[in-house]
């Protein structure tokens, strides 16, 4: 497609799809409009982009962020102007904060057409900038592919970045498209060496910490700080929520620190002094009233080794090399065990145990079950090797879309997804994207009929005399969601459980399945 | 709860609260968050405030949009930090380019906490700019009061603007909010004068139009324009997309600038003359290639009489004046009249008079049928008095909120929401709160299985070759969207109708239930 006869020939639209395609991008998750329709073509002329349909963007943008978790590379989005941006924000927002690499191609009005104030005229890239880190429009069918290599490569940044390219209707038709070379990409930065020897020093016993995010929870890599932990007697943590852990039986065990502000306090209290490997000091997900926000004791010593877009793995291998402890066997090595068969109503503890005793080889568990989801953790860790995946930007509705793209990034691996009902309702157009698809995941919903989370927060935010109007304002009981005949109406396979048996050999039913199968779990 | 004893113990959420109440605002539409719940649980210390539940975000604006048109005031919306804010964005460019009112209150991290970069900290105001006229964050709870009042104040800028206030947690949980009292509304600026000569010598004969929008299309107002047309012979058209336009038997008829490029360019050829009032001068929807971008024919006089934030009802009635038409009968006045009972499988036409013979008295119908519905607008002139309202932005998914909005504002009209497929899955979720607020609205589901409007769109941005993939890409068919057991799921009774008979018994039926109902139009 570079030959100069083609490249005459050839418009914006197929210069970006070819382009990207040079630059490794082969997966697109849209909900395309008049201004995409050209880029919508080029996917006939241009083979070997998958474009996956979703029917609200915050799918496409969530999906994007799973494929990357999972792909090691991102995917592109095609959103419609403005709104089709706005639309899919917030899982940008969780992308951003996860780290994850997205190429978002926005389409923009002909650069005439902008001035005119039509209907859907925006500030587009005023929406894209709040969640973006690299952000351009492009100016004519020319530049349309050297923007898009650039993109690319913004997105590659470590650990990923969201880079957003407009892209104006007439630099998708005009002629004149020219296919650009895929970019180098930018070299990852060291680690901090001059605080190595303070690491090294620091971890010693049991008062003090390594704190592991990003590239630290690869399998590999947990096993180089199960070593330091092992030599030096350090304890091992991650951050509350993590873009991707691996987990299970002969993998080195790290658990987080807990979400609730009391719990993750106590858990931090005993250390005196932290290690941060691609993973920052913790703070309180909430501010709340006469409570610390730094949730690390006064005084702590605080060794910022290596941010999570600096070399992780040298970074452990320093530390491992400089702790002595390149020969030392890995600490805390999950050994394979099956918690015993629960049974009686579901409650978290027993649902747990279920999915300890059903998550198969190379699963890949996205974690939003919220407040029930807090006792899956310890449970599962020696369940068969996993991926964990968690919400690193707090917006509800990342689960379902996050799912699609590990789906797609990594087909010969089952996915469950593990989604509280407040946090499904936010993106359940991904039902339908899933059946479109024939994605290999098992969703579980758990329907405790109520934004639980808030009934703590009310509490620790200091309201301790709540209503029957704000109880209401968490409640959602009236009327009920059914969400198993709410997933067969978007073609995806489903059933109701209540009770620990029942959603046992319903997950075994649901993994069996070839394609998407709902679990409602009724709590 | 001015008292100065009452108000030394007030937070600044519950000053909050009574500032909005005292200032006209009593509809809140909301899915608040952590960072909310002082304002939640202020809702039962301070009565007086409806407060509605909804499961994503961009329900909530959409609402705030359709009762702003109906109810001649702003509700507010509460929502949470940035993502919260970013989920209701695409409604609330919908709603800030029809010129409706909304209040907006998004909680923010507690100033301290902002600056550690918790996970959902972000960019709000960046965020809000793009779609709001107005934007503040508060900086103390005794502040709190009078920045409500004054977000109401923007609010209510004529036609009606977006106003966002930022609420950091510490500035709603801390003691010292103090009430404010309501602020004076900005006055409605003049029309311009200057112009009313050069409009009033233009309206002359069949190839003179009178362009109208905003509120030149109340009853009254039209009825104004009816005489002007009477006397001077001019024609009367409104823009392509209305906030709110009454309709029906007894009143003005105003056809609108039709959508399809080639169709507007053919209505607006005849025109040598236009006056604005309230309108702007027609800009195509979109760009496309070898087409105009300025619908009206080259060197057409247009006169700006007043703009939709101006005058209008003065506006019109200088013209009317100016025109020697105040004694004038009003033309183009529709007569009652009832189509023929259509039969047969469902097409625009027959979905057409089915509708038209089923419309009751004062009935609003929110219209998001989009290719569907291009045949409504004339085959209900004749219907009972209506009021029938437009997406003035564009972005798809603002049918089924604004509806609830619509019904909030006026339970004791009948309301309709005729919606396609693809529209309808954008805010789907809204189905839930009609059901939870036993909302009369009647919801008729277009299920052409396709994004039917890029199926032309494609042609006139000058594809001619579609291929396979592509015209996937428009497709909704795989697997079927089955939209009556999709609102069961949320707790709305429904049905499904594939021709005209069922389809008119259907609207019947739904029309005399008590709460929302959901007709599946299979074409």
């Amino acid at each position: 497609m570079n030959d100069q006869t083609d490249t005459d020939k050839m418009n914006g639209a197929d210069s970006l799809v070819q382009t990207l395609l040079d630059s490794g991008l082969d997966t697109c998750f849209t909900n395309p409009g008049t201004s995409e329709m050209h880029f919508v073509a080029a996917l006939d002329h241009v083979p070997g982009m998958r474009s996956i349909l979703v029917l609200q963007e915050g799918v496409a943008t969530g999906a994007a962020d799973g494929y990357y978790r999972m792909a090691g590379k991102p995917a592109c989005t095609l959103l419609h102007l403005g709104p089709g941006l706005a639309n899919g924000l917030s899982n940008l927002h969780n992308a951003k904060k996860a780290g994850s690499g997205v190429v978002n191609i926005v389409g923009e009005h002909a650069v005439t057409h902008i001035e005119l104030d039509a209907p859907l005229t925006s500030d587009i890239e005023g929406i894209a900038r709040p969640v973006s880190h690299w952000v351009h429009t492009s100016l004519s069918a020319a530049d349309v592919g050297a923007d898009a290599a650039r993109a690319v490569q913004a997105a590659n940044v470590a650990p990923g970045q969201v880079a957003t390219l407009m892209l104006p209707s007439d630099t998708a038709w005009n002629e004149g498209g020219t296919v650009a070379p895929a970019l180098e990409p930018a070299v990852r930065p060291a680690f901090d060496a001059a605080a190595l020897a303070e690491a090294v020093a620091a971890l010693s016993g049991p008062d003090s910490l390594l704190l592991l995010g990003g590239a630290a929870l690869s399998a590999e890599m947990l096993e180089v700080a199960g070593r330091i932990a092992a030599k030096t007697g350090c304890k091992l943590l991650s951050e509350w929520a993590n873009a991707r852990q691996e987990r299970g039986a002969g993998r080195v065990v790290v658990n987080r620190v807990p979400y609730p502000i009391d719990q993750a306090l106590e858990t931090l209290a005993p250390f005196k002094r932290i290690v941060l490997v691609g993973a920052r000091a913790p703070v309180g997900f909430f501010a709340y009233p006469n409570k610390p926000a730094i949730l690390t004791a006064e005084g702590t010593q605080i060794t910022n080794l290596c941010t999570t877009g600096q070399d992780i793995e040298a970074a452990l291998a320093a530390l491992c090399s400089g702790a002595d402890a390149t020969g030392t066997a890995p600490a805390h090595v999950a050994e394979a065990s099956t918690p015993d068969k629960p049974s009686g109503p579901l409650e978290p503890g027993g649902i747990a145990q279920a999915l300890a005793r059903s998550i198969p080889e190379d699963a890949i568990i996205v974690d939003e079950a919220i407040t029930t989801g807090r006792a899956f953790f310890p449970a599962t860790a020696g369940a068969p090797k996993h991926t964990w995946v968690n919400n690193c930007g707090g917006s509800i509705g990342y689960g379902m879309p996050v799912a699609i793209g590990a789906a797609v990034a990594c087909p010969d691996r089952k996915v469950m997804a593990l989604v509280g009902d407040g946090s499904a309702m936010y993106t359940v157009q991904a039902l339908w994207t899933m059946a479109r698809e024939g994605l290999d995941i098992t969703i579980v919903i758990f329907a405790n009929r109520v934004y639980k989370i808030l009934r703590g927060e009310l509490t620790n935010v200091g309201v301790s005399n709540a209503g029957p109007k704000a109880m209401d304002m968490l409640s959602l009981d009236q009327p009920t969601l059914e969400f198993a005949q709410m997933a067969k109406s978007m073609g995806v396979e489903a059933t109701q459980v209540s009770d620990c048996e029942a959603l046992e050999l319903a997950i075994e039913t649901g993994l069996a399945h070839k394609g998407p199968y709902l679990i409602e779990a009724v709590m």
